[in-house]
């Protein structure tokens, strides 16, 4: 047998067997670059509600404004991958953050299938202090008034608007209002929230009312200071009784 | 040059390329067996809520009980695989069904990492009549009254869990109780959906009062059959009047 039959023959079997090994592992299904979780991360500052935004930087979606996402990796569950990107993108840990949807259409991604599970948080900013991330594919981050977000990429106009009309529908009978308040407020606080979540104006005497007999809140024996007349009472969240509320709302 | 040389060197080209893109399509991510959607297919029969279940027949799963299930498609949104597994399950298409909440946690699936994307749906049950699927995959399909459910196969009593928690919350502001009834019902009727529902019973007096205090009953000239006395009117649901009152609830 001439040397080049003896190369040919081992080299037969040694490429059979790496072509067959690797039509099998092909056929298994892998589950990275899949699934997506995006966030709809909303910080309330001034009056104003705001929702974070970046603008992407990596080819080819420069310039795109996009809400801040990743892939979910395969050894984290979804609300794992939701708290990670919460994390990198405010410093933010242990947050309030729901799962409100998952997109899914054929054609909503324009490079291939991708499906998205979104996510809103409800963060305090802090005035003056908006904490932005650093990752190569994102230019920048900037917190961006409700009423003022532009056109962004993919679906993520129609994400941000479902999260907006969530928020609204939960603000009834989960405490979605008082997570974007420091820990003690005035009732004049409280209902510039609730103002600029439903986005129109309350009538301040009712809606008062409204707050003080639900007996949802407690009054802090402490009132708002450096103010020149008439300081505003502080109140804390009752959660225990606003829980045992939201209950009730459940029976007829 | 020896014959086996000349076919060892153009067989290496041959392999050489087969194997690179081979390589190189196995980095592609492929969208298929990854995601999949499960359906919780509520059912009201004879003042019962009941739920569609089903027997496993495919290895390694025999004999265990789960929600109705498939994969999604890589041409098909995650809506349109809902409405295929409802077409398939109960022979309905066009039916009420809605996305509540996707599972995703790392180790649901025993397999490998699957995520699900749940959904509800309400059918009316004709009495005495089942549609039941035809799959080789599926030993049996079954109506379950919902206080009966069974241990379930992966995290689906989680799944149906969350499922009883969505609907009644949501059966405050959606005319999801109606999609359980015939056309025209009696008042006695949609209490008895009401009541299995929510798992409770309700008083007659203030439930007719309330229901027809909202304005969202249409009544018909027309009464109960067969009846020997007292026949109860008929009702019809305004949608209109309905949505309506939806919208207001989301204002103070």
């Amino acid at each position: 047998m001439s040397y080049y039959k003896k190369v040919l023959i081992i080299f037969s079997i040694f490429v059979t067997t790496i072509i067959r090994k690797s039509i099998l592992e092909k056929d298994e299904p892998k589950f990275e670059k899949i699934v997506t979780t995006d966030c709809v991360i909303f910080g309330f500052e001034d009056g104003v509600l705001k929702v974070l935004l970046i603008e992407r930087n990596d080819h080819p979606f420069e310039g795109w404004w996009a809400l801040p996402g990743f892939f979910v990796e395969e050894h984290e569950s979804i609300d794992e991958a939701a708290q990670r990107i919460l994390h990198i993108y405010t410093g933010l840990k242990d947050i309030f953050l729901e799962q409100f949807y998952t997109f899914g259409s054929v054609n909503r991604h324009p490079q291939r299938r991708i499906i998205t599970v979104a996510y809103y948080a409800m963060i305090r900013l802090k005035q003056g202090r908006a904490l932005l991330p650093s990752s190569p594919d994102v230019k920048r981050a900037v917190w961006c008034p409700i009423s003022e977000v532009p056109q962004l990429g993919f679906d993520h106009n129609e994400i941000f608007e479902k999260s907006l009309q969530k928020i609204k529908r939960r603000l009834g009978y989960q405490p979605l209002a008082f997570e974007l308040l420091p820990e003690k407020f005035t009732l004049s606080q409280l209902q510039t929230v609730y103002e600029a979540v439903l986005n129109k104006k309350l009538d301040k005497r009712n809606f008062r009312k409204k707050m003080l007999n639900y007996g949802i809140l407690k009054t802090l024996n402490e009132k708002q200071k450096g103010v020149s007349f008439r300081a505003a009472a502080y109140y804390k969240l009752d959660r225990r009784k606003f829980n045992s509320l939201f209950q009730k709302e459940l029976s007829l």
